[in-house]
């Protein structure tokens, strides 16, 4: 489950709602039934990986969707998924301020928190507790073939256990809170099925419990790196140049942008297939600018390429430059953000402990 | 990490000691250093698959061992493993009475939880989260090749992802109580080794935390099938007759002793290679009546194995009969039962949170 947006951040969604006062190890005898079904207009998770401020291709890609479902849905999760990122090698500090920075852009991006519950993933001990139990459902073979372990395990010489079995835990993420929808980039649709086939399958086992979840097609709208339009943008791309930070300033970005590749004809026009560089423009232009791709080529007639990343520029800079100034607020005050997201993982772990309470009693733990 | 019996349960083992007040999330700047370090003597764990009511083979070859460790170690917990039971298909009703009806063995046989931690292990999160991080340091070809997974994983047709990784669990359940002695039977040890490899890695990655957990050398006394002496006693034997159950009546006992494979020789001498079925009673009656195999083997000088059988029997219902009676009245009193574990699994996660939280800390997550 993630973001069409997905390089160094793998992305996990879910829609919820506050149920319940927290208990812990609350059996289902406890419990109401209407504690446990997800708000008649569906429930929607959602979570990215804590990479630190987010570039603009996951803006684009994916947190102006976030933040649009808040307002399309009647409960709604935003997870930072910290025990999804340890699955790679993490410095510990970096880490810590990794997660503080991505709560700060969230909010700065837009995500409400009154509408939207921002938690951190390990501060909700129920994920990795129900991730245990569907591990016993999947079978080894199952878990194979799914892209992201065949590409990462290749990147290094041997894969951990945590690489390959995280998309257990994604579908732990997403059952937690019977989630209803969960939107996903191409590169993720296999995960929400093995998300959908262990709802089936504890449901086939233990009586219904879980919906199925359903995939949300998020936007397709995929921006390119300024150096390597066939890449996508990302954070980890060694070229600094290839990468536009949501914080970058206004010389940053215009720099970066005078520097992308296009190509030898000077004119615009949007062609992904044959002109990727100057295309990956209009795209970028067309989407801060809330106007479709053949408005930004109207609006580019009679500019050179030179000419047209200025105006892209100006577009950008206007987009950012108000995240970029909450970004810097919410920074400065780390106590409130701390705050937000203690706020955010207690309403998560309401939801949580009555639908694994449910589990336990289910499967026979009490 | 299991005891030397060890066919349909998994044990593993550790040593533990009351530290803290329960904190949920509680990370290591609140913590001063003397509750993060095991008592002077150690701290032994052990644990134990909820099967029901263990048999002869458990109780001479493990549990005897485990009461006699609360004497021994100033630090003692004994873990009811549900998370690990649920590695095999489990029936969830059998699985909440066989929860229970373990409890009521253990205590009956002289588990006192005034000395040890007597908890259940699924009541206990951080057994779970623990278990993801570590998976995080594990690399998936270090589980391929430990017996278990071979083994199992053979039996059925494909293993789940639980079943592979719960080497993993295993580490954790030492690990968390930062343990310094593991019981371990020969088919446990090449999984405290992992437990080892995964403490030194993470000290190795993050700063000293966790003690590397030595094996205790537990009985070698290997009881075996009552109809296959070449096979260990398992509750899992299809011939009913094959395995003495602690709770059998006199009659039973009589009876499976009385069916027991021997040989063709009256004589009863003590020579496991070449008389295993004989050698077998020998090695019951021995345990019974806590002699050696010598002073039983003088015993029966003079009688044929028929007439030994009777004298053994007598033996075994002496010694089963207070455990057997002990284990009715506990079990007609569930809510006492239920009362015991309760106070255990609080004690236990009284112990465990300081180590996550600090785990927690070192990994960047608060």
């Amino acid at each position: 489950m993630a973001l069409p947006v997905r390089n160094n951040s793998r992305q996990v969604f879910r829609f919820i709602r506050t149920i319940n006062p927290p208990r812990r190890f609350v059996c289902a005898a406890a419990l109401s039934p209407e504690h446990q079904e997800p708000p008649g207009g569906g429930r929607v998770f959602s979570g990215i990986q804590p990479t630190g401020v987010p570039h603009l291709g996951n803006y684009l890609g994916a947190l102006e969707n976030w933040v649009s479902l808040q307002h399309r849905y009647p409960s709604v999760l935003y997870s930072i998924v910290d025990l999804h990122s340890i699955t790679q090698p993490q410095d510990p500090a970096r880490l810590r301020s990794n997660i503080l920075d991505m709560a700060a852009s969230l909010l700065a991006c837009g995500i409400d928190p009154e509408r939207a519950i921002l938690f951190q993933q390990s501060k909700v001990s129920e994920h990795a507790e129900l991730s245990w139990i569907l591990g016993c459902l999947t079978s080894m073979p199952r878990l194979r073939h799914l892209p992201q372990w065949k590409m990462k395990s290749k990147q290094r010489s041997e894969g951990s256990v945590g690489l390959y079995t995280y998309p257990v835990l994604q579908a732990a993420d997403i059952l937690l809170y019977k989630s209803t929808h969960v939107p996903v980039g191409e590169d993720q649709v296999q995960h929400l099925e093995l998300a959908q086939d262990l709802a089936r399958i504890f449901n086939n086992n233990y009586g219904d419990l879980f919906p199925e979840p359903r995939a949300l097609l998020s936007s397709t709208r995929k921006v390119k790196s300024l150096r390597d339009p066939s890449a996508k943008m990302s954070k980890s791309d060694p070229q600094a140049m290839a990468t536009i930070t949501i914080t970058d300033s206004p010389d940053d970005v215009a720099l970066k942008l005078r520097r992308a590749v296009t190509d030898f004809t000077s004119e615009v026009t949007f062609d992904p297939e044959t002109r990727p560089g100057v295309s990956n423009l209009v795209t970028i232009h067309a989407a801060v600018a809330s106007i479709s791709a053949e408005e930004a080529v109207t609006q580019a007639r009679g500019l050179d390429t030179g000419a047209y990343k200025k105006l892209v520029t100006d577009a950008v800079v206007q987009r950012l430059t108000p995240i970029r100034e909450e970004i810097e607020r919410l920074r400065s005050d780390p106590a409130h953000l701390e705050a937000v997201l203690a706020r955010g993982n207690r309403r998560a772990r309401e939801l949580a402990a009555p639908v694994l309470g449910e589990v336990r009693q289910r499967v026979g733990f009490c």
